[in-house]
Protein backbone atom coordinates (compact mmCIF):
# COMPACT_ATOMS: atom_id res chain seq x y z
CA UNK A 1 0.00 0.00 0.00
CA UNK A 2 1.58 3.71 -0.94
CA UNK A 3 0.47 6.59 1.53
CA UNK A 4 0.74 10.03 0.49
CA UNK A 5 0.08 13.02 2.67
CA UNK A 6 -0.36 16.38 1.59
CA UNK A 7 -1.33 19.36 3.60
CA UNK A 8 -2.72 22.93 2.14
CA UNK A 9 -2.98 25.66 4.12
CA UNK A 10 -5.92 28.02 3.88
CA UNK A 11 -6.08 32.14 5.47
CA UNK A 12 -9.18 33.58 3.80
CA UNK A 13 -9.77 37.39 3.67
CA UNK A 14 -13.80 36.82 4.82
CA UNK A 15 -14.55 35.27 8.47
CA UNK A 16 -16.67 32.83 6.31
CA UNK A 17 -15.71 31.42 2.57
CA UNK A 18 -16.22 28.39 0.53
CA UNK A 19 -13.79 27.58 -1.67
CA UNK A 20 -13.46 24.36 -3.96
CA UNK A 21 -10.54 22.35 -3.33
CA UNK A 22 -11.27 19.47 -5.70
CA UNK A 23 -8.15 20.81 -7.61
CA UNK A 24 -5.62 20.55 -4.57
CA UNK A 25 -7.22 16.95 -3.78
CA UNK A 26 -6.74 15.83 -7.85
CA UNK A 27 -3.38 16.83 -7.78
CA UNK A 28 -2.12 15.48 -4.73
CA UNK A 29 -3.75 12.23 -6.34
CA UNK A 30 -1.51 12.83 -9.21
CA UNK A 31 1.59 13.70 -7.08
CA UNK A 32 0.94 10.14 -4.99
CA UNK A 33 0.85 7.77 -8.03
CA UNK A 34 -2.01 6.03 -6.63
CA UNK A 35 -4.26 4.67 -9.13
CA UNK A 36 -6.72 2.75 -7.09
CA UNK A 37 -7.32 3.88 -3.30
CA UNK A 38 -9.02 6.54 -1.34
CA UNK A 39 -8.40 10.17 -0.58
CA UNK A 40 -9.31 11.44 2.57
CA UNK A 41 -9.82 15.40 2.97
CA UNK A 42 -9.78 16.18 6.87
CA UNK A 43 -9.79 20.02 8.38
CA UNK A 44 -7.59 19.92 11.02
CA UNK A 45 -9.32 22.24 13.30
CA UNK A 46 -12.83 22.06 14.93
CA UNK A 47 -14.47 25.33 13.43
CA UNK A 48 -14.13 24.45 9.78
CA UNK A 49 -16.02 22.48 7.53
CA UNK A 50 -15.07 19.74 4.51
CA UNK A 51 -17.83 18.32 2.55
CA UNK A 52 -19.06 17.14 -1.17
CA UNK A 53 -21.56 19.05 -2.80
CA UNK A 54 -22.34 21.20 -6.22
CA UNK A 55 -20.73 24.23 -6.06
CA UNK A 56 -23.34 26.31 -7.87
CA UNK A 57 -22.90 29.93 -6.67
CA UNK A 58 -26.59 30.09 -5.53
CA UNK A 59 -26.34 26.97 -3.75
CA UNK A 60 -23.58 27.83 -1.50
CA UNK A 61 -25.78 30.83 -0.60
CA UNK A 62 -28.45 28.72 0.27
CA UNK A 63 -26.43 26.40 2.57
CA UNK A 64 -24.28 29.29 4.03
CA UNK A 65 -27.98 30.39 5.21
CA UNK A 66 -28.70 27.12 6.46
CA UNK A 67 -25.95 26.63 8.60
CA UNK A 68 -26.84 30.19 10.05
CA UNK A 69 -30.09 28.97 10.42
CA UNK A 70 -29.54 26.05 12.31
CA UNK A 71 -26.66 26.83 14.05
CA UNK A 72 -26.36 30.57 14.88
CA UNK A 73 -23.35 32.39 15.68
CA UNK A 74 -24.39 34.53 18.89
CA UNK A 75 -22.60 35.35 22.16
CA UNK A 76 -24.20 33.57 24.50
CA UNK A 77 -23.50 30.32 23.73
CA UNK A 78 -21.10 28.18 27.23
CA UNK A 79 -18.07 28.54 25.15
CA UNK A 80 -17.04 31.69 25.04
CA UNK A 81 -13.54 33.28 23.82
CA UNK A 82 -12.53 36.62 25.50
CA UNK A 83 -14.44 38.84 23.45
CA UNK A 84 -16.72 36.75 21.07
CA UNK A 85 -17.65 32.86 21.16
CA UNK A 86 -16.83 30.95 18.31
CA UNK A 87 -19.52 28.14 19.29
CA UNK A 88 -21.79 28.69 16.43
CA UNK A 89 -18.90 27.82 14.02
CA UNK A 90 -18.23 24.60 16.34
CA UNK A 91 -21.63 23.58 15.90
CA UNK A 92 -21.95 24.00 11.90
CA UNK A 93 -18.63 21.98 12.04
CA UNK A 94 -20.50 19.01 13.46
CA UNK A 95 -23.47 19.96 11.68
CA UNK A 96 -21.59 19.28 7.99
CA UNK A 97 -18.45 17.62 9.18
CA UNK A 98 -14.89 18.31 8.66
CA UNK A 99 -13.90 15.27 6.64
CA UNK A 100 -15.17 13.02 3.61
CA UNK A 101 -13.27 10.09 1.36
CA UNK A 102 -12.90 10.20 -2.03
CA UNK A 103 -12.40 7.12 -4.27
CA UNK A 104 -10.04 7.19 -6.74
CA UNK A 105 -10.15 4.53 -9.57
CA UNK A 106 -7.98 4.31 -12.55
CA UNK A 107 -5.85 7.80 -11.72
CA UNK A 108 -9.35 9.60 -11.57
CA UNK A 109 -11.23 11.16 -8.55
CA UNK A 110 -14.83 9.37 -8.22
CA UNK A 111 -17.39 12.20 -7.61
CA UNK A 112 -20.80 11.78 -9.48
CA UNK A 113 -22.50 14.74 -11.93
CA UNK A 114 -21.70 18.11 -10.08
CA UNK A 115 -19.83 16.92 -6.54
CA UNK A 116 -16.84 18.96 -5.95
CA UNK A 117 -14.81 18.89 -2.54
CA UNK A 118 -15.56 21.82 -0.71
CA UNK A 119 -13.68 23.47 2.08
CA UNK A 120 -16.30 25.90 4.20
CA UNK A 121 -14.27 28.69 6.30
CA UNK A 122 -16.58 28.82 9.48
CA UNK A 123 -14.22 31.36 11.74
CA UNK A 124 -11.21 32.21 8.71
CA UNK A 125 -9.06 35.49 8.79
CA UNK A 126 -6.24 33.49 10.57
CA UNK A 127 -4.46 30.10 8.87
CA UNK A 128 -6.30 27.02 9.08
CA UNK A 129 -4.63 23.65 7.92
CA UNK A 130 -6.40 20.75 5.89
CA UNK A 131 -4.90 17.41 5.11
CA UNK A 132 -5.11 15.61 2.24
CA UNK A 133 -4.11 11.57 2.41
CA UNK A 134 -3.81 9.66 -0.41
CA UNK A 135 -3.63 5.62 -0.06
CA UNK A 136 -3.86 2.84 -2.33
CA UNK A 137 -1.72 1.48 -5.26
CA UNK B 1 -3.64 -4.64 -0.22
CA UNK B 2 -6.74 -5.82 -1.94
CA UNK B 3 -9.69 -3.05 -3.67
CA UNK B 4 -12.93 -4.15 -5.36
CA UNK B 5 -15.03 -2.02 -6.04
CA UNK B 6 -18.67 -2.05 -7.63
CA UNK B 7 -21.42 -0.17 -8.45
CA UNK B 8 -25.13 -0.32 -8.23
CA UNK B 9 -27.92 1.98 -10.03
CA UNK B 10 -31.25 2.85 -7.92
CA UNK B 11 -34.48 4.28 -9.81
CA UNK B 12 -36.71 4.64 -7.48
CA UNK B 13 -40.79 5.12 -8.33
CA UNK B 14 -41.26 7.84 -5.83
CA UNK B 15 -39.06 10.77 -5.49
CA UNK B 16 -38.40 9.64 -1.96
CA UNK B 17 -37.64 6.40 -0.65
CA UNK B 18 -35.36 4.68 1.66
CA UNK B 19 -33.60 1.54 0.71
CA UNK B 20 -31.85 -0.91 2.94
CA UNK B 21 -28.96 -1.83 1.16
CA UNK B 22 -26.89 -3.73 3.51
CA UNK B 23 -27.11 -7.13 1.54
CA UNK B 24 -25.42 -5.44 -1.44
CA UNK B 25 -22.89 -4.19 0.89
CA UNK B 26 -22.30 -8.01 1.92
CA UNK B 27 -22.92 -9.76 -1.45
CA UNK B 28 -19.40 -6.91 -2.70
CA UNK B 29 -17.70 -7.87 0.31
CA UNK B 30 -17.86 -11.55 -0.41
CA UNK B 31 -17.21 -10.83 -4.45
CA UNK B 32 -14.27 -9.22 -2.69
CA UNK B 33 -12.45 -12.59 -0.71
CA UNK B 34 -11.73 -9.56 1.79
CA UNK B 35 -11.99 -10.80 4.97
CA UNK B 36 -10.48 -7.94 7.41
CA UNK B 37 -10.68 -3.95 6.82
CA UNK B 38 -13.14 -1.73 5.36
CA UNK B 39 -16.34 -0.63 2.82
CA UNK B 40 -16.62 2.31 1.86
CA UNK B 41 -20.23 2.95 0.58
CA UNK B 42 -20.69 6.17 -1.00
CA UNK B 43 -24.23 8.37 -3.13
CA UNK B 44 -22.25 9.26 -6.50
CA UNK B 45 -24.97 12.17 -6.23
CA UNK B 46 -25.06 15.31 -4.43
CA UNK B 47 -29.24 14.99 -3.68
CA UNK B 48 -28.96 11.17 -2.30
CA UNK B 49 -27.95 10.15 1.12
CA UNK B 50 -26.13 6.82 2.34
CA UNK B 51 -26.47 6.42 6.45
CA UNK B 52 -26.09 3.64 9.21
CA UNK B 53 -29.28 3.47 11.28
CA UNK B 54 -32.31 1.57 12.28
CA UNK B 55 -34.38 0.80 9.18
CA UNK B 56 -37.70 0.21 11.53
CA UNK B 57 -40.17 1.43 9.21
CA UNK B 58 -41.96 3.94 11.82
CA UNK B 59 -38.04 5.28 12.62
CA UNK B 60 -37.77 5.76 8.80
CA UNK B 61 -40.73 7.97 8.65
CA UNK B 62 -39.81 9.74 11.72
CA UNK B 63 -36.31 10.29 10.03
CA UNK B 64 -38.13 11.67 6.49
CA UNK B 65 -40.36 14.15 8.62
CA UNK B 66 -37.16 15.41 10.32
CA UNK B 67 -34.97 15.71 7.48
CA UNK B 68 -38.47 18.14 5.57
CA UNK B 69 -38.69 19.91 9.23
CA UNK B 70 -34.71 20.59 9.00
CA UNK B 71 -34.15 21.47 5.22
CA UNK B 72 -37.64 21.77 3.69
CA UNK B 73 -37.88 21.42 0.29
CA UNK B 74 -38.92 24.57 -1.29
CA UNK B 75 -39.12 26.90 -4.01
CA UNK B 76 -37.45 30.13 -2.62
CA UNK B 77 -34.00 28.99 -2.55
CA UNK B 78 -31.14 30.85 -4.50
CA UNK B 79 -30.26 27.49 -6.30
CA UNK B 80 -32.77 26.99 -9.02
CA UNK B 81 -33.87 24.75 -11.66
CA UNK B 82 -36.01 25.37 -14.47
CA UNK B 83 -39.41 24.31 -12.94
CA UNK B 84 -38.35 23.74 -9.51
CA UNK B 85 -35.49 24.02 -6.77
CA UNK B 86 -33.75 20.61 -5.44
CA UNK B 87 -31.82 22.86 -2.59
CA UNK B 88 -33.85 20.87 0.07
CA UNK B 89 -32.57 17.12 -0.80
CA UNK B 90 -28.94 18.77 -1.32
CA UNK B 91 -29.11 20.50 2.66
CA UNK B 92 -30.27 17.01 3.34
CA UNK B 93 -27.74 15.11 1.99
CA UNK B 94 -25.49 17.60 3.95
CA UNK B 95 -27.70 16.65 7.06
CA UNK B 96 -27.40 13.35 7.16
CA UNK B 97 -24.42 12.76 4.27
CA UNK B 98 -23.62 10.95 1.58
CA UNK B 99 -21.07 8.28 2.35
CA UNK B 100 -20.33 5.46 5.67
CA UNK B 101 -17.58 3.10 6.47
CA UNK B 102 -18.32 -0.16 7.50
CA UNK B 103 -15.76 -2.42 8.94
CA UNK B 104 -14.87 -5.75 7.67
CA UNK B 105 -13.60 -8.97 10.61
CA UNK B 106 -13.70 -12.23 9.48
CA UNK B 107 -15.32 -12.06 6.37
CA UNK B 108 -18.71 -10.41 7.82
CA UNK B 109 -19.51 -6.71 8.56
CA UNK B 110 -18.76 -4.88 11.74
CA UNK B 111 -23.06 -3.28 12.23
CA UNK B 112 -23.60 -3.05 15.47
CA UNK B 113 -27.33 -3.79 16.74
CA UNK B 114 -30.29 -2.89 14.38
CA UNK B 115 -27.16 -1.32 12.37
CA UNK B 116 -28.28 -1.35 8.79
CA UNK B 117 -26.82 0.89 5.70
CA UNK B 118 -29.87 2.66 4.06
CA UNK B 119 -29.47 4.69 0.88
CA UNK B 120 -32.10 7.60 1.30
CA UNK B 121 -32.86 8.45 -2.69
CA UNK B 122 -33.74 12.63 -1.32
CA UNK B 123 -34.98 13.43 -5.35
CA UNK B 124 -35.00 10.42 -7.48
CA UNK B 125 -37.53 9.05 -10.00
CA UNK B 126 -34.22 8.83 -12.17
CA UNK B 127 -31.26 6.29 -12.55
CA UNK B 128 -28.76 7.03 -9.40
CA UNK B 129 -25.64 5.44 -8.51
CA UNK B 130 -23.69 4.26 -5.49
CA UNK B 131 -20.10 3.31 -5.01
CA UNK B 132 -19.26 0.32 -3.32
CA UNK B 133 -15.14 0.16 -2.59
CA UNK B 134 -14.08 -2.65 -0.36
CA UNK B 135 -10.32 -2.23 0.57
CA UNK B 136 -8.09 -5.07 3.19
CA UNK B 137 -6.81 -8.51 3.10
CA UNK C 1 -1.12 -3.17 5.10
CA UNK C 2 -1.11 -4.06 8.71
CA UNK C 3 -4.80 -4.07 9.96
CA UNK C 4 -5.41 -3.84 14.02
CA UNK C 5 -9.29 -3.77 15.57
CA UNK C 6 -9.91 -2.68 19.25
CA UNK C 7 -13.28 -2.85 21.10
CA UNK C 8 -13.96 -0.59 24.15
CA UNK C 9 -17.35 -0.86 25.81
CA UNK C 10 -18.98 2.11 27.82
CA UNK C 11 -21.44 1.76 30.30
CA UNK C 12 -22.33 5.01 31.39
CA UNK C 13 -23.92 6.32 34.78
CA UNK C 14 -26.25 9.13 32.90
CA UNK C 15 -28.40 8.58 30.04
CA UNK C 16 -26.50 11.48 28.04
CA UNK C 17 -22.78 11.74 28.82
CA UNK C 18 -19.69 13.09 26.77
CA UNK C 19 -16.41 11.08 26.99
CA UNK C 20 -13.23 12.20 25.13
CA UNK C 21 -11.91 9.11 24.49
CA UNK C 22 -7.93 9.81 22.53
CA UNK C 23 -6.45 8.26 24.71
CA UNK C 24 -8.17 4.98 23.73
CA UNK C 25 -7.64 6.08 19.63
CA UNK C 26 -4.29 6.34 20.72
CA UNK C 27 -3.54 3.74 22.67
CA UNK C 28 -5.31 1.24 20.17
CA UNK C 29 -2.78 3.10 17.34
CA UNK C 30 0.56 2.46 19.46
CA UNK C 31 -0.97 -1.52 20.46
CA UNK C 32 -1.29 -1.51 16.47
CA UNK C 33 2.64 -0.35 15.97
CA UNK C 34 1.40 1.26 12.87
CA UNK C 35 2.97 4.73 11.84
CA UNK C 36 1.03 5.66 9.20
CA UNK C 37 -2.28 5.55 7.89
CA UNK C 38 -5.93 5.68 9.09
CA UNK C 39 -7.92 5.08 12.18
CA UNK C 40 -11.44 4.66 12.31
CA UNK C 41 -13.07 4.90 15.40
CA UNK C 42 -16.91 3.92 14.67
CA UNK C 43 -19.87 3.66 16.98
CA UNK C 44 -21.62 0.38 17.35
CA UNK C 45 -24.98 1.68 18.05
CA UNK C 46 -27.77 3.48 16.02
CA UNK C 47 -28.04 5.50 19.18
CA UNK C 48 -24.82 6.93 20.41
CA UNK C 49 -22.42 9.03 18.43
CA UNK C 50 -18.76 9.48 17.56
CA UNK C 51 -17.12 12.81 16.20
CA UNK C 52 -13.83 15.43 16.10
CA UNK C 53 -14.52 18.72 18.26
CA UNK C 54 -12.86 20.79 21.02
CA UNK C 55 -13.73 19.16 24.48
CA UNK C 56 -13.59 22.28 26.68
CA UNK C 57 -16.91 22.20 29.02
CA UNK C 58 -19.08 24.55 28.07
CA UNK C 59 -19.20 23.67 24.39
CA UNK C 60 -20.11 20.06 25.47
CA UNK C 61 -22.60 21.73 27.13
CA UNK C 62 -23.94 23.85 24.12
CA UNK C 63 -23.10 20.40 21.93
CA UNK C 64 -25.87 18.74 24.16
CA UNK C 65 -28.66 21.84 24.26
CA UNK C 66 -27.77 22.38 20.38
CA UNK C 67 -28.85 18.34 19.67
CA UNK C 68 -31.72 18.39 21.93
CA UNK C 69 -32.77 21.99 20.13
CA UNK C 70 -32.78 20.05 16.66
CA UNK C 71 -33.73 16.37 17.64
CA UNK C 72 -35.59 17.09 20.90
CA UNK C 73 -36.55 13.78 22.91
CA UNK C 74 -39.88 13.15 22.59
CA UNK C 75 -42.38 10.23 23.02
CA UNK C 76 -45.05 11.38 20.09
CA UNK C 77 -42.38 9.57 16.98
CA UNK C 78 -43.52 6.99 15.48
CA UNK C 79 -40.37 4.57 16.13
CA UNK C 80 -41.38 3.78 20.01
CA UNK C 81 -40.62 1.26 22.19
CA UNK C 82 -42.78 -0.40 24.94
CA UNK C 83 -42.42 2.77 27.17
CA UNK C 84 -40.65 5.78 25.57
CA UNK C 85 -39.33 6.36 22.04
CA UNK C 86 -35.16 6.96 21.74
CA UNK C 87 -36.35 8.02 17.85
CA UNK C 88 -34.34 11.45 19.35
CA UNK C 89 -31.10 9.50 20.24
CA UNK C 90 -31.25 8.22 16.22
CA UNK C 91 -31.79 11.36 14.69
CA UNK C 92 -29.28 12.55 17.16
CA UNK C 93 -26.73 10.15 15.88
CA UNK C 94 -27.43 11.23 12.06
CA UNK C 95 -26.75 14.80 12.75
CA UNK C 96 -23.22 14.49 14.49
CA UNK C 97 -22.67 10.87 13.02
CA UNK C 98 -21.68 7.79 14.46
CA UNK C 99 -18.06 7.49 12.99
CA UNK C 100 -14.70 9.76 12.19
CA UNK C 101 -11.16 8.96 10.47
CA UNK C 102 -8.19 10.03 12.45
CA UNK C 103 -5.26 10.09 9.99
CA UNK C 104 -1.77 8.83 11.70
CA UNK C 105 1.70 10.03 10.54
CA UNK C 106 4.91 9.56 12.36
CA UNK C 107 3.26 7.42 14.70
CA UNK C 108 0.89 10.40 15.79
CA UNK C 109 -2.43 10.90 15.99
CA UNK C 110 -3.02 14.41 13.23
CA UNK C 111 -5.16 15.95 15.33
CA UNK C 112 -5.23 19.82 14.75
CA UNK C 113 -5.52 22.17 17.73
CA UNK C 114 -8.50 21.49 20.14
CA UNK C 115 -9.28 18.49 18.22
CA UNK C 116 -10.19 15.30 20.48
CA UNK C 117 -12.13 12.52 19.34
CA UNK C 118 -15.43 12.60 21.43
CA UNK C 119 -17.86 9.43 22.36
CA UNK C 120 -21.58 10.90 22.90
CA UNK C 121 -23.58 8.41 24.72
CA UNK C 122 -27.30 9.38 23.73
CA UNK C 123 -29.18 6.75 25.23
CA UNK C 124 -26.55 5.02 28.18
CA UNK C 125 -26.93 3.33 31.17
CA UNK C 126 -25.99 0.33 29.53
CA UNK C 127 -23.16 -1.45 27.90
CA UNK C 128 -22.27 -0.06 24.35
CA UNK C 129 -19.49 -0.89 22.12
CA UNK C 130 -16.99 1.29 20.01
CA UNK C 131 -14.48 0.17 17.51
CA UNK C 132 -11.38 1.49 17.13
CA UNK C 133 -9.46 -0.07 13.66
CA UNK C 134 -6.08 0.72 12.87
CA UNK C 135 -4.81 0.47 9.06
CA UNK C 136 -1.61 1.37 7.49
CA UNK C 137 2.05 0.72 7.31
Amino acid sequence: MKIHSDYMTVHTKQKREFINITPNVKFAMEKSGIRDGIVLVSALHANSAVFVNDEEPGLLEDIDAWLEKLAPQRNDYKHSQKFESNAGAHLQNLLVHHQVLVSISDAKLELGPWQQVIYAELDGQRPKRILIKVMGE
